[in-house]
């Protein structure tokens, strides 16, 4: 196909006929297909098995010490599971809280507490202040917004470029006191895939905040979670915050959620000494301590950081094929020059932006079509992406075959829907 | 032994150098034994091993509906799961949110979400409100009255009865809208053992708060922990507060930590329709979900509520011999008129009163010969007894003969301190 802008009235009518047709008859069909959540599909999940099966005898929950872990105890997490986590991420194991399944609930226990309590560089509990603000990088994780927009801050998009957030406008936000943090995915971000530049970390580590208790909240989903080879590198965010006297900003967060099982994980949180200092105090009153047999599980499953790499690579090549189902599927809408998508090296997702003010029509001609994708305007604060042209798009989940039908509808939509603008409809 | 305080001065004198000797010699066998939290020890531990011997076929981890456990969803915990817990407790399946392992957890999330967005009957957060009070029954569990201290509340102390709280003053307390809420361990009561008698519950669900949102915390830990057939009934709560339209006004708690294991069980939330929405759209904001395969684990080990109920009976037998012990060592202290105590049907805990401003010298005296108690003042809030005079014992842990060894100890340092005060050492 031509591109678009380029059609006569009469072609672009002609086009429209003839794809029209076409998505009729997949709406016809009584399709049930997702691809809305960064969700493993089975076989990913398969590839745990071991950890489910893994019979835990008497001895193994005893630690060298005598300690047993099936008791009362540990409310930072099993020094066996800090370990395992340090050497995989090149993290500090004393700085490290390894907890439950959700590393959500990390991240939203970590700014409840600061509501409730400050943080160790903060003069007052930040409920007390009034007009908090939040930068959110956009296209982002919806989830994360959810949790600023519920803790009543005011929600500030900045956007996300090839190298990271728009550093420009995060270092003249951070001027104003009231803008108490920011939400990065640093490593092939959720959802456009991309790994902020050193240049990028270096700035977020030293640049001026007016608030003196200023967060990052640094969400490393996707830490260990290349396709292949090519694996994007991050710097080291807590090394360059040093240099300049700034590592209580950082609060690192990570999850085995996409390494093991996203329903039977492990959490980790890991960030300075005053800010573990302060986290452990309130932990110790919170909780009596988080599962510690299933930080065992993982630590006996796995062994050591070396055999999770192992595992990433085979789920790696798994992911990879289905994205490149997906890629290859949407060359047609470039063809067409309608849309522009992110091709990363790792993650889960695809960044797709359609024509400006098409997001929605096209949310709603696959969702009539049988497909569900992730809600357009997700990936911004509110859920409102104000040129409403940005889906992210999940291949995760999906069987291959299923992908590739799924895959097919979508580049009819986005071209209908473009095809609709065009001649009016 | 004469009751101490008819001994003449010469007998008390010969009396405490008797006892010095013997207790003096403890001191100098290097002892560590610990009976100051109420651990399961490892027998108890052992009697659940079957729950971690569970190996887990993918199979087992998809549910009829085809949804699979390893997976994301299910925030509310399983509907197996919520199904056990209701048939076990006696509550409504739907009113019920399974979570991870610490019900403690689930007590201070649902305290810190009233703190930040206030309660379903809330005109505003709790945090915009200032004095706030909260009512602690003395003796207490510590790490209740650590939540409500950390959160700003302002604790006032009720008396325990054997029926429960002292209702004529928690009607009275109730009566200021400053007051909101009250820390309940309504069956085997930590650490009295006491169960609340049907009139105590009747009138904590109809009393009169001036508070609209006054939350009663009801910390059913020990539900199903009776140690033989005699096992007291606690009137059902939620019935009783539904006849006044008080239903909002009870968060119910419970945890298989000391049913399977401590460090890897499983907790609930039970509540009124509106507490459980309320919970539900805010934990849904805190966390992609709790550990299901755990519930599974729970689920497929135990089967059902009558099965719980056997392996109950097993654990409270065994508790029933330690209880046993203690008790009867004890017995020369009532003899000396020096110490009471009560004898509860089930629970983790004694608790011992000994003569007035003693408390604390017999902590000091059992630390020094090796015995670890509960810190004496542990009960009350703030860690302040104002009689200091409560300790509480927790014989769960240590083996019998180490329990017998250590009640023998026990009864000295009791001796010992009464007879300092009356000789005046």
């Amino acid at each position: 196909m031509k591109k678009i802008r380029d059609l006569s009235c009469s072609e672009a009518e002609f086009e429209y006929e003839k794809i029209r047709g076409e998505y009729e008859k997949y709406c016809k069909s009584g399709l049930s297909l997702d691809l809305s959540r960064g969700k493993p599909n089975s076989d990913q999940l398969n590839a745990s098995a071991g950890i489910l099966d893994l019979s835990l005898s008497r001895e193994d929950c005893i630690n060298p010490l005598g300690i047993d872990y099936r008791n009362y105890g540990f409310v930072d997490g099993i020094p066996e599971a800090k370990e395992l986590f340090a050497d995989l991420l090149g993290l500090d194991k004393n700085n490290i809280v390894v907890a439950g399944n959700s590393s959500l609930q990390l991240m939203y226990d970590a700014l409840s507490r600061a509501m409730l309590f400050g943080t160790p560089d903060s003069t007052c509990p930040w409920c007390r202040e009034e007009g908090l603000k939040w930068i959110c990088v956009v296209p982002g994780y919806d989830r994360h917004f959810k949790i600023t927009e519920d803790l009543g801050f005011e929600l500030i998009s900045v956007k996300m470029t090839e190298n990271g957030p728009d550093m420009d406008e995060v270092e003249r936000l951070c001027l104003d006191p009231k803008v108490k943090g920011i939400w990065c995915v640093p490593k092939y971000s959720n959802p456009t895939g991309n790994t902020y530049s050193d240049e990028t970390v270096r700035r977020l580590a030293s640049m001026k905040c007016a608030a003196p208790d200023f967060r990052i909240m640094w969400d490393n989903a996707y830490a260990v979670h290349a396709f292949g080879e090519n694996d994007d590198k991050l710097l080291d965010i807590f090394e360059e915050a040093k240099k300049y006297g700034n590592e209580n900003r950082v609060l690192y967060f990570a999850s085995t959620s996409k390494i093991t099982l996203p329903g039977a994980g492990v959490a980790i949180v890991a960030a300075s000494e005053a800010n573990i200092a302060d986290i452990k105090r309130r932990m110790g009153t919170q909780t009596i301590g988080y599962d510690k047999i299933n930080q065992l599980r993982h630590v006996l499953y796995f062994k050591n950081a070396e055999n999770v790499m192992l595992h990433m690579k085979k789920l790696g090549g798994a992911l990879n094929t289905k994205f490149e189902i997906l890629s290859e599927a949407l060359m047609p809408l470039k063809e067409a020059g309608v849309a522009e998508w992110t091709k990363p090296n790792g993650g889960y997702f695809i960044s797709l932006d359609v024509t400006f003010g098409s997001a929605k029509r096209v949310y709603e001609l696959m969702k009539n079509a049988g497909v569900t994708l992730t809600s357009a305007g997700a990936t911004f604060p509110y859920g409102i992406d104000p040129e409403d042209k940005n889906l992210r798009l999940a291949p995760s989940y999906p069987a291959d075959e299923d992908l590739a039908l799924a895959s097919k509808i979508l580049v009819l939509a986005v071209l209908l829907s473009a095809l609709e603008t065009k001649i009016g409809k």
